[in-house]
């Protein structure tokens, strides 16, 4: 579904109603307040002067524009006089600010504005420039003005006249990749081909011999920053492994599948499908969450999943979100969403705290707050905010606009990939449909669909691939459907008043790694439908990693009150008992039986801080 | 032992004999060819000019010091004309490009003279000049001459000029130590009381307030390098934990054991008894090694004892060899050699290939060579030198001088702490003491005395900690001894031709680390009398965590002759089935029954380089 029918679905109960709550009431006012605070919109009436505080930095625009897209998805489902005013008084700074060539960026036209456009490697012009894209087209979808999108067409204009394979062009590509995706995002809005072509540009020229990068920084690299981290190490055509920094690798894979879609490029989808395997197959947490490594905020080796030591960053989390999306969208195969909602859920839920305030840059699978990690780095609680505040208004925008996830709209087929309740109305074939949802997932796999008008349509209906057994009444009995990638799909003339009961059993699993992740072997995770489960120190003392489960077990379900409803997992254990003083003895510890509460992941955190632990040593 | 008398122990066969000559014809003339190859000794004749090769660095006088060091102790024991020439032509050099003044730095003689003193924390003059102390007093104590002695009295008696707590000198101490331990050998061989009074000075005046390094450094500190990391947020007498970079630490408790030891400083001593404690107790590997963070090569929290990312530099092992060694003299407890051995055989000997050519500055205790490490390194074969070279000629002084750890005579007691096949000469009491030892350990627990002449006096004789049972025969028969601190005490009047057996059963046992080490939960170790061993993909085949093994079983103990003789251990296992492409699932991982092969240690890497594993898995 796309942004701009944000408004055709609404949360009327559970669990994404409760979230976007959170999400309008705590999240996007933080966002604002810390984007004032900070300098952030001040910057961009470029009057800072030195000796002031807050001075401005190179990707400062991006963060005010995540925070504005965030906000126009949010008017779009609950519209706000106040908000809207707000960020319209912004949009204004920009379009004063902005440069009569159609270049906008606070931090150069600030400070070095002769130097825009030399250091595309490590700077973030062209990412800045389209993070305010993708806002300027939210902003429009939602009021129908186009004074912040013209600004941004000017950008784009501009950006075309400087970038292109055209001699007396600049060869060059964005060093963080974003430009892309928001390209093909305001082609889609204006029509304009143009973008399409500049955002084909961008991600055919990518890593392409003579290197632009190598040229630029005159071959000079430190450390991990060389040419796979920025993905231009070749060809994209020719990649096919996941590299690098994850949040510019998912991004550009995301550019490269809409490129891919909207040009019929056979190769190039390939490419992303290739790409999204070796992610979704060998580098992937059991959270959703991607980029292991501290070190440059990378991606590793395959199967190397270090739990402890994780960078797991939110923005590569919701950066797999928004790539497994647009594949779902390519390819029509549940796959993918399983993938997104098992990152949406659990690796970019754990990103921000349960009041909507609070943050994790960073969201490892273990914590051991008293200890230096291995990579020299500590476990902290959620701070309010970053110096690098990507994350936040990324968490924002996201669930901002989490609406355009649960349907999709192909041809005669509806596709139902996300359940929670809520009303939606879809224009399938020129046809108006009218579907409701009933259910209480992701906390019960019963899931009531109520279609209302007499409408020939197909359903195809995503059985999760957590569900191990499923049933689907129609009217209260067995529907007629076959399976396709994943999907029950059930086509019919609908009546008013049909009921389709999807009927998932939804017990506690454990789950197990693939034997090549050396950091999971011998251990599981707890998992029921799409949550994935942990241990807290608060509720299970410290030392987790002394306590083991016995998985032939079947853990105890209970609803919390603390949690909003949310269920926890009661079960039982043994934990080695400590002795003293002795670092290394022959003789074997002693275990105790002990009784253990697992919370979900994204949880975490939220109570007294300390110990927590996903995958738990198996007995 | 003093190292004066190291030709007094003869290793006559067995491991350390031949662990002798690889460090006579292999370790020690590597280091030499190394030092001459990379510009280290030409450094010193402080010609250097810009645009020559190998550029002096502020630390080579150590590297070059520690190898005349390991020349000198060699020597003593094997004399070698040719390398005495050597050794003589360097120390030569150094009393021609020593100053007037006494100062001698082969970097800053060159490069910044006006600076020296200027930046006492971060660079290391004073370490080098520790170093050529060192090896200075070796130099005397083999050869009687006073030449590279007096070099060093003289740079001495100017470094004694320029620090101290009198108005008008620095209030400066070093900030790599090595010279406070330094100086108590130099004051032992000279007589000096000077010395003696400077490394106190130096050891008094560490971490006092006001701070001398947040002086000098004007409050500045970036990462990890901050007063902690060089011991000196506190003085020494306050310290309680071992902090900070492993290798200064260990060489500063050096020091304090001895200034406390020669001035009777029990609170001195009592300080050095609460870190060696912290150390041996909270910050130890099973190998003996300490330092288990890659950032700053520092210890880190209480049971953080990361395998893969294990820092365990060589150096720190030695040192804390070194620390051990003085904490015995002082309190005469076994428990000090326990950790001494382990590191010995363990953490140090795997710092150096079997050939004694090859080096690991990093000693890790599990090994994936496929993989990017939680800490952004890789593991790498040991190369044949580093340009931080710090531990390969630490292993060569180590060796030459390894002789001085088998025994101790205090007062009418002989201390015999270590066990090789050997004769020694002892002077007990004014009485000339001939003991020979005749035993296959570390690769047999049974270790037969001789004692040669009719004298009286008290041998104490270490019960090592790994042991759980043993017989001591007197010329066959039960013998009468006491068990005080861990050593088996006979008093006796001696005759020719006793023979004394000590039997010890020397099983294959799984150990256990303390459950406060998370690392290690649900793990064990295979260790056999004081060898640690560990799997190797070589024996075992790749993703050696995928096997589990059951404690219970008792290996199989096999000769190789692949590793010249070593015991390597056979066991059986479970190996769970690798499963492809998928990265999670809930369908438990099938197992197979394997056979095992388990290696010393420290003989790891000496073959194909691959996976390593210490902690294997327990059923």
């Amino acid at each position: 579904m796309k942004t701009s029918q944000l408004k055709n679905v609404v949360f009327t109960n559970g669990f994404w109603k409760s979230v976007s709550e959170i999400n309008r009431n705590a999240t996007i006012p933080r966002c604002q307040q810390q984007c004032e605070e900070t300098g952030r919109i001040d910057a961009i009436k470029l009057n800072w002067r030195e000796g002031q505080p807050n001075r401005p930095h190179i990707f400062w625009d991006s963060d005010v524009a995540k925070w504005l897209e965030a906000a126009a998805y949010s008017l779009q489902t609950t519209p706000d006089q106040k908000l809207l005013q707000t960020i319209d008084n912004v949009i204004d700074l920009i379009g004063k600010s902005q440069k009569s060539d159609g270049y906008f960026n606070s931090y150069y036209q600030q400070f070095e504005l002769h130097k825009r456009w030399t250091n595309l490697t490590f700077e973030h012009e062209l990412y800045c420039a389209g993070h305010l894209m993708e806002a300027a087209v939210a902003h429009y979808e939602t009021t129908g003005s186009r004074t912040f999108l013209d600004i941004m067409c000017r950008y784009a204009d501009y950006i075309d006249s400087i970038f292109g394979v055209e001699t007396g062009k600049m060869q060059g590509y964005p060093g963080h990749e974003e430009i892309e995706l928001a390209l093909v995002k305001l082609h889609d809005a204006t029509g304009n081909e143009k973008y399409l072509k500049l955002a084909k540009y961008f991600v055919d020229q990518r890593g392409t011999a003579p290197n632009y990068f190598e040229k630029e920084q005159k071959g000079v690299w430190r450390d991990c920053f060389s040419l796979p981290y920025f993905q231009a190490h070749k060809p994209v055509r020719e990649q096919d492994e996941a590299v690098g920094h994850a949040v510019r690798a998912v991004y550009l894979y995301c550019g490269m599948v809409d490129v891919a879609v909207k040009t019929n490029d056979a190769g190039l989808l390939q490419a992303c499908r290739n790409l999204w395997e070796n992610i979704a197959f060998k580098k992937m947490y059991v959270t959703g969450a991607i980029g292991s490594c501290y070190h440059g905020e990378t991606f590793t080796d395959a199967y190397d999943l270090p739990n402890e030591e994780a960078y797991a960053e939110t923005c590569a989390a919701i950066g797999l979100i928004f790539f497994s999306w647009r594949m779902f969208q390519a390819d029509k195969d549940s796959r993918y969403i399983d993938v997104l909602e098992r990152a949406l859920y659990n690796g970019a839920n754990s990103g921000i705290s349960l009041d909507g305030k609070y943050f994790f840059y960073v969201n490892p699978l273990a914590c051991y707050p008293g200890g230096t990690l291995a990579n020299g780095q500590r476990h902290v609680p959620r701070p309010d905010w970053f110096g690098c505040a990507c994350c936040p208004p990324n968490v924002a925008r996201l669930r901002a606009s989490v609406g355009q996830y649960f349907y999709e709209v192909d041809g005669d087929t509806v596709y139902a990939n996300l359940f929670n309740t809520n009303n939606a109305e879809l224009e399938v074939g020129g046809q108006n449909v009218k579907i409701s949802q009933t259910t209480n997932y992701p906390w019960d796999g019963n899931v009531t669909f109520a279609i209302n008008g007499s409408v020939t349509f197909r359903l195809a209906l995503r059985i999760p691939g957590w569900s191990r057994e499923h049933q689907l009444l129609l009217n209260g009995k067995p529907a007629d459907a076959k399976m396709v990638k994943g999907y029950a799909i059930i086509e019919r003339q609908w009546q008013s008043g049909d009921k389709l009961e999807l009927l998932m059993s939804m017990p506690a699993e454990f789950i197990y790694a693939n034997p090549k992740v050396r950091h999971d072997v011998g251990r599981v995770a707890l998992q029921r439908g799409p949550i994935v489960y942990c241990l807290e120190e608060i509720d299970n003392g410290a030392d987790l990693n002394a306590i083991s489960i016995d998985p032939a077990q079947t853990p105890e379900l209970v609803n919390s009150g603390d949690f909003g409803g949310t269920v926890l997992l009661k079960l039982k254990g043994s934990r080695i008992e400590q002795w003293s003083n002795e670092l290394y003895r022959a003789q074997p510890p002693q275990e105790k039986a002990v009784s253990l509460t697992a919370v979900p992941y994204y949880c975490w955190g939220n109570r007294k801080f300390g110990e927590m632990l996903i995958w738990l040593r198996s007995e």
